[in-house]
């Protein structure tokens, strides 16, 4: 393939004429047309605003309005798109602004203030999906301020896309706790679509729900592969089992994207009820689905798809068709069409089937590495792979069975909270002397994470630790659960800190 | 992207294992373990017997088992298809082979005749699919034969594709009459399978029909994207439309790919009984569907995706999805997701909606170039752009109609006929002075060729120039009918044949 192949067409500007639906938000319908307009007329914004190629542009809104607004704006303008958990302190994202230096800001009307508490110059451009709705377009602050040759180069970027272009910046903490920026080209979203496609099948019609936050890569997905589809999406600015329940009921949903905690309340919720025919598959990513749930599904005959996915490869890499459920159960599937997935043996060679070890995963739909951050992306992807830290083996057929999500990985909600960010946090407490922090099974977020302290003598057990890690970390982040040791905490020979022994203290 | 990224898994040795329907042929079915062991003895045996990576390798085979299992046997072995249209004279097969330096062949069992009279010294290797359903496997030739480091490429082959690889180099005549061997590579299969399934839809439990030789890109394309997308080709050696009509009903067929006549003879058959609501959609290429036909279909329901094709373009362009038929009647709907469409306006600009004009083509499946020919390669891909000879419009929407296809092509029974090819065999015989072809509706092929000729002076006129024709042409491209003119026949200024004029003198 030579340059000019990597030019594919704009899959927004092909439906610029288009009434069908591109997103659903609530009761409120949004056509490719509008979607289109809107995106068009805030690319042009954005560049008389200063944003040019190649910058990064920060985007914090659960108002997929929005939120769909701006990542195609960015992609006309050929901006980058730093994707923001809103759930993040303002510390946290200023943190991340420095680090993929970030030039603007595009907020939706409930998120302006979280930006201006980050205590960032750039300029930002606050938009009310809401206005919208009423009727007003984006902001006119283009007309006649485009260079001619700006105005040129935006009207050919709006007709093709370059593949190999960054779409967006998305962090994900690591074993370390220090975020890392995985760069997400739109070749990665392309190949992702087509190899979705082929396993969990596509139909024009179709219209793919997810609650799930769009700042992360299996929300962004949903919005990306149904424009390159020119299907429909429905977003959920937050979860609740019973108005996901009704949308599939009356919205004509034909896939969901939930986590296993998500899928256990909605079935809760619904009781003995059964999904319509047309839902044909409930994507479950976000962890392993518990065995109970999964004997449930089947007997209900809901059809779920385990997946097995990560940030770093644009969400899914394995996925369990929903007719190979039952045969094999508790697996993540097998990889898609352009994923390969190998086990780390010793020496560098693959292991054998069933034997246990790193996941390796490569594929068209793997970042381009971490954004600024040499070390960590030799440190990751090597040779060709990248090498998740999670756990697992593949099976004589070639379905994987994932033991442990990364190190110590705690999955929460659908939120992924690493160990080492909250030790750290803890530990910049003056009374605290050592700190582990494992998951531990909860009702409602799946698992959450508890905290293993060893206190400086004297102190008071009451301490508030959470509240203390609520300062400094997303809300979900910090410790339901506090338990003091009385003792130091167990330590392999490099002082390593042996998190899995913890739950032995408990 | 990178070189890296060019590869992706093969998609046959992924299903090695599996026990799925990949291929069904008249009450056979095969599966995807079957065609996969098939398949890599046959790349072993080719490999022993000499066949090297880049040979290019004749494949003469109505049988699909045999053509599917030549298919992947090839791809592992790393040798380049040329597919051969068992309907062509022996002659017309060894000027393809010479041209495109063909080193090998592989027969089904019905064709091993047809490659003897090429004469063509070349080995080849004629396989039995009843042997294979009779549980012989594919000759073992391989065992031991091949040096440790070809076992280990091929090893390596059937892992991986690279997508820049030729898969294939189809011959397709042109306005000159000259055939010329458009190069298809791996890419151009992927990204069609990819963009056909974008706008037909694709369920993991698909059946797609087809009828059509598979020598031709349109058959060629069921197989590639049924085994990329891991569901079943369901493919008849012969059309008959009793036959087809009863797959469609015990069959579970959800795809099928026909000509318009073939559909027209399909209805007829059929009476006024519906067909399942299981049948998707009818895929109608190989020339523009009549209005009447389009008609009965939007009465009957019969959901008809018209498509604009060519073998330059590995088969689809443009399709109308069923769900745009009654709205954009006539049209052959809008460019699939990684094809573009222009109409070529003067001086090189592209024409305005609804203005007439060539029809170029670009995108990611369109053919790497002709083979061995710079001066074709040069005369129909400019600046990135196919020009296909075809001629018509798009509206304002985008959506094409196509007015006529090249220069006078004549589609028959959805083969091509061009008019210079058959005008050159009557120009041979030594009493004809004159000939020109144009296309006259018929009702079992839809179109057959015509024949005007002016003989020399008191030669009979009852010569029998269609048996002469037959001799030196394919039987489909012989003149079914013949007229002799009583003067010159109607040229331009420049000499040039005015086919459009012969039917003034009808």
């Amino acid at each position: 393939m030579t340059d000019g192949v990597r030019e594919v067409p704009d899959w927004l500007t092909r439906l610029r004429d288009c009434g069908a639906l591109a997103l659903r938000r609530g009761d409120e319908d949004v056509s490719y047309a509008q979607l289109y307009s809107r995106a068009s007329a805030l690319a042009a914004l954005l560049l008389a605003r200063g944003v040019r190629p190649g910058d990064r542009v920060a985007v914090l809104a659960r108002d997929a309005r929005v939120f769909a607004a701006a990542l195609h704006a960015l992609r006309f303008a050929r901006a980058v798109m730093v994707p923001v958990n809103v759930r993040l302190t303002p510390g946290e994202i200023a943190w991340q602004m420095d680090r993929a230096d970030v030039r603007f800001a595009v907020c939706d009307a409930s998120h302006k203030a979280l930006w201006d508490a980050t205590g960032r110059a750039n300029p930002v451009l606050a938009l009310s999906g809401d206005e919208w709705r009423d009727g007003a377009g984006v902001p006119d602050g283009a007309a006649g301020v485009l260079e001619p040759t700006q105005a040129r180069a935006l009207e050919q970027s709006m007709e093709r896309v370059d593949m190999a272009d960054v779409q967006s910046i998305v962090f994900t903490s690591g074993t370390t706790g220090h975020p890392k920026g995985a760069r997400i080209t739109y070749a990665n979203h392309v190949f992702g679509a087509a190899a979705s496609a082929f396993r969990l099948g596509v139909l024009p019609g179709d219209r793919w729900l997810t609650p799930l936050p769009l700042f992360h890569v299996g929300g962004q997905a949903v919005l990306m592969r149904s424009v390159i589809y020119g299907s429909a999406a429905v977003i959920h600015d937050a979860f609740d089992p019973a108005v996901v329940n009704h949308a599939i009921d009356h919205d004509g949903i034909s896939l969901v994207s939930v986590v296993p905690n998500m899928l256990a309340r909605m079935l809760r919720e619904r009781g003995d009820r059964p999904y319509p025919a047309a839902l044909r598959c409930v994507l479950l990513g976000g962890g392993a689905a518990p065995a109970p749930l999964v004997d449930e599904c089947l007997r209900r005959g809901v059809p779920i798809a385990a997946t097995y996915g990560l940030t770093e490869a644009n969400s899914q890499v394995t996925t369990l068709a929903p007719a190979d459920a039952r045969r094999k159960a508790g697996s993540s599937g097998r990889p898609l069409a352009f994923s390969e997935v190998r086990i780390a043996g010793p020496e560098g060679t693959p292991a054998p089937p069933l034997a246990e070890g790193e996941i390796m995963v490569r594929g068209l739909t793997v970042a381009d590495g971490y954004d600024r951050n040499a070390e960590g992306t030799a440190a990751a992807f090597r040779d060709g792979w990248l090498f998740t830290g999670d756990i697992g083996y593949l099976d004589a057929e070639g379905f994987l069975f994932v033991l442990d999500r990364r190190t110590d990985l705690i999955v929460s909600g659908g939120e992924n909270v690493y160990p080492a960010e909250v030790e750290a946090a803890l530990l910049a407490h003056p009374d605290v002397l050592e700190a582990g922090v494992v998951g531990v099974p909860d009702e409602q977020y799946g698992q959450a994470p508890l905290a293993v302290v060893r206190l400086r003598e004297g102190c008071a057990v009451e301490l508030d630790l959470a509240a203390f890690c609520r300062a400094r970390l997303a809300a979900y982040k910090a410790p339901r659960h506090v338990r003091v040791a009385h003792g130091p905490l167990p330590r392999n020979a490099a002082g390593k800190l042996m998190r899995q022994e913890l739950r032995g203290l408990l």
